[in-house]
């Protein structure tokens, strides 16, 4: 095959399986995908394309942790795994995870039909339990031998339902998912297709995103107290308005930014309880959450030591007792440079242009990076929409997408 | 009696049966007052004290709407009407309203054992429901004639029960509240003695205000509509984050007060709910309320006006929808000039530091200011705390500002 005249995956037969995928777990009332982690639905989705994949004379199997694999080729060298996750999220669309499970599966299908020589078997990678049920990474973790007995058994769902549980209504063992480790040695590389679930390739008009790494994540939770008034007979110079400290906070989230951030930093508050939360009361109390990222651990650490020096400063100028609770310090991963430069060279043979960036949202791919060469590949999601039964990404983007998936895929397999 | 050897009310009398009031409806746990209108408690205390003002020889009786009123004297000339409030908000304090009333009977006993020579009969008010069960200012509005009888029938606390129920459990024909309204020709003035409720006395360590009236205030509630995006997946720059947006509106509230308010202006934000409300999501809505309060109707209007400027600029900034809805615009209510002179005078004449201030919470006086002289005296509150079980005010402000009340009554029934 030439540079010039690539292979092309068979866009028609990709939508076709998607969009049959797409059909188990379907909602008609919201439109929404409901295949949560070891729900029936997830189950009948991982069955489904595991017949569907020995059907067309491909190896299938269900490791202990729920995952499926698909694969062409004897693993007497080292395998090139393409993957994503199959469950979703409740009232989820149709191409989160399931995008690059089934351009994996394309993939198989593209070199099959064309009896390309492979050196490096390739194997296909459904993961279990990705977004989150039950804590979520559950898959990934097992493949890369993250999983612990304790773990397992102590994860449960917001009803209460236990992993463990879930696992056995499905027929499975729970602790044969510690089994489901795969060698390191056994892995040449791991690649991943996976929509945006960001504004920022839509709305900059770019077809494809190289992803560097999964940006580090801080979460907070912070208390900021002063003292309930009468909002009418409390001049506005005698409150100690927990509100206005919050307000204060917020606005000097930019200029914390500015300063000690990058671009590819985040501040965000998403959460927010006023006490009492009456409209004729100055707030006693602000609860509320700051999630911080970046791609680099130390900028992370500066821009922490930036909001707590802000908020202290704030806190004596609104008269506020000031605490907090780190709850999550999760450091940014990293993708594989040469993985990055690949998916890079093969955008550029092709003609497209791509943009270098974070993801913002953890992804399998971070779990492989420790193990072998891993890359991601981002295309637009529509608005930026995700997780929502309104979840799009054009068709002629998941084309390219699962085209320079597979011109990476060749690279390190032929 | 002379200006420099003036007649004094007598504290341990007031003291004693203020605390002896303070036993009814106080609950050990919270040590709360619990007498919202016409509970068993309420009534209660109605009875002890007209009980009480009997057994000591002063005409007592209870109007249609639950008012209780002493008396002496007969009414052949306008009466001068010294009151406040019976009922308490639920795990109240012993001062609230309580002290207007407590206060009226010791200018009662007062006079009458010093035998004074009175050209007008006084009365001494309890009001009914001041504080809000059933929406609060009954008693008052009974008396001033703003009843309705759709009024009477429509109001009904929190818990669903209808003001003419719990009237008529109490004894009471709701409709006899129509009866209670007072001739406007019949009153020569209205007094009040209240706690300040707020913090300004307290902290400027003056004995006494001289209230100029009571603050309009209006109430909105905004909605500030943006996008909720994955708070890892959205730059800071291609948010609409609706939190961003009341953060800013809370940041120039200072500088609209400085621009278009004045000293007694306040604008408080005391109930926020951000949608979803989720730590890793970019609030997609702001849903919080304005509450607005001067002196002027010109200036309350000029605020209003700057805040709708400023939340339009601001959700253009931030690509918000904005929209508000005025809950409520109450004018402000002014006390009588020649009483606010006449309460000057004789604190000047006992040679009493005082201020003239504002309120921002509602009393009965200000119903009175439109059918006959009406004027209010605050005292401190300590650490501005009120609507709450540790409420307090001292016993030597308390001897003074019922001392000033006492002079002010002498004055114009004398």
């Amino acid at each position: 095959m030439s540079e010039t005249n690539p292979l092309q995956i068979n866009l028609p037969r990709l939508k076709a399986s998607l969009l049959e995928l797409s059909n188990i777990g379907f909602n008609p009332n919201d439109k929404g995908i409901y295949r949560s982690g070891f729900t029936h639905a997830d189950m009948e989705a991982r069955r489904w394309l595991m017949a569907q994949a020995e059907q067309e004379g491909f190896f299938s199997e269900m490791d202990g942790a729920g995952n499926v694999w698909l694969g062409l080729g004897e693993l007497d060298q080292p395998a090139v795994v393409v993957g994503s996750h199959l469950d979703s999220v409740p009232a989820g669309g149709i191409f989160d995870g399931s995008l690059g499970v089934m351009a994996g599966f394309e993939i198989l299908r593209t070199v099959k039909e064309h009896n390309l020589e492979l050196k490096h078997p390739l194997r296909v990678l459904g993961t279990a339990e990705e977004e989150g049920r039950f804590g979520g990474m559950f898959g990934v973790q097992a493949v890369v031998g993250g999983l612990t007995p304790e773990w397992i058994l102590s994860a449960h769902d917001a009803d209460g339902i236990y992993l463990a549980d879930a696992m056995r209504e499905q027929g499975l063992d729970p602790m044969a998912a510690l089994d489901a480790a795969w060698p390191k040695e056994k892995m040449k590389a791991y690649l991943e297709l996976h929509i945006e679930q960001g504004p920022v390739l839509d709305t900059e008009g770019i077809p494809l995103g190289v992803v560097e790494g999964i940006s580090g994540v801080f979460k907070w939770i912070v208390h900021l107290k002063g003292k309930a008034d009468h909002a009418g007979t409390a001049p506005m110079n005698m409150r100690s308005d927990a509100f206005m400290g919050l307000a204060d906070f917020a606005h000097e989230i930019q200029r914390i930014i500015d300063e000690d951030g990058t671009d590819k930093s985040r501040i965000t508050v998403g959460k927010v309880e006023l006490k009492p939360g009456y409209p004729h009361t100055v707030p006693g109390e602000a609860i509320f959450t700051i999630v911080g990222r970046d791609m680099s651990e130390q900028v992370m650490e500066e821009l922490a030591e930036a909001c707590e020096r802000t908020l202290r400063a704030i806190a004596r100028r609104h008269r506020l007792h000031f605490e907090y609770d780190q709850v999550s310090w999760l450091g940014p991963s990293y993708c594989t440079p040469s993985i990055i430069d690949l998916m890079e060279k093969k955008a550029k043979a092709r003609g497209w242009s791509y943009q270098r960036m974070p993801s913002g949202a953890g992804h399998d791919v971070q779990f492989f990076a420790d193990i072998t060469d891993a890359g991601l590949i981002f295309i637009p999601s529509v608005n930026g929409v995700s997780h929502a039964p309104d979840e799009w990404s054009h068709w002629h983007h998941v084309e390219m997408g699962a085209n320079l998936l597979l011109d990476c895929v060749l690279e390190k397999a032929c």
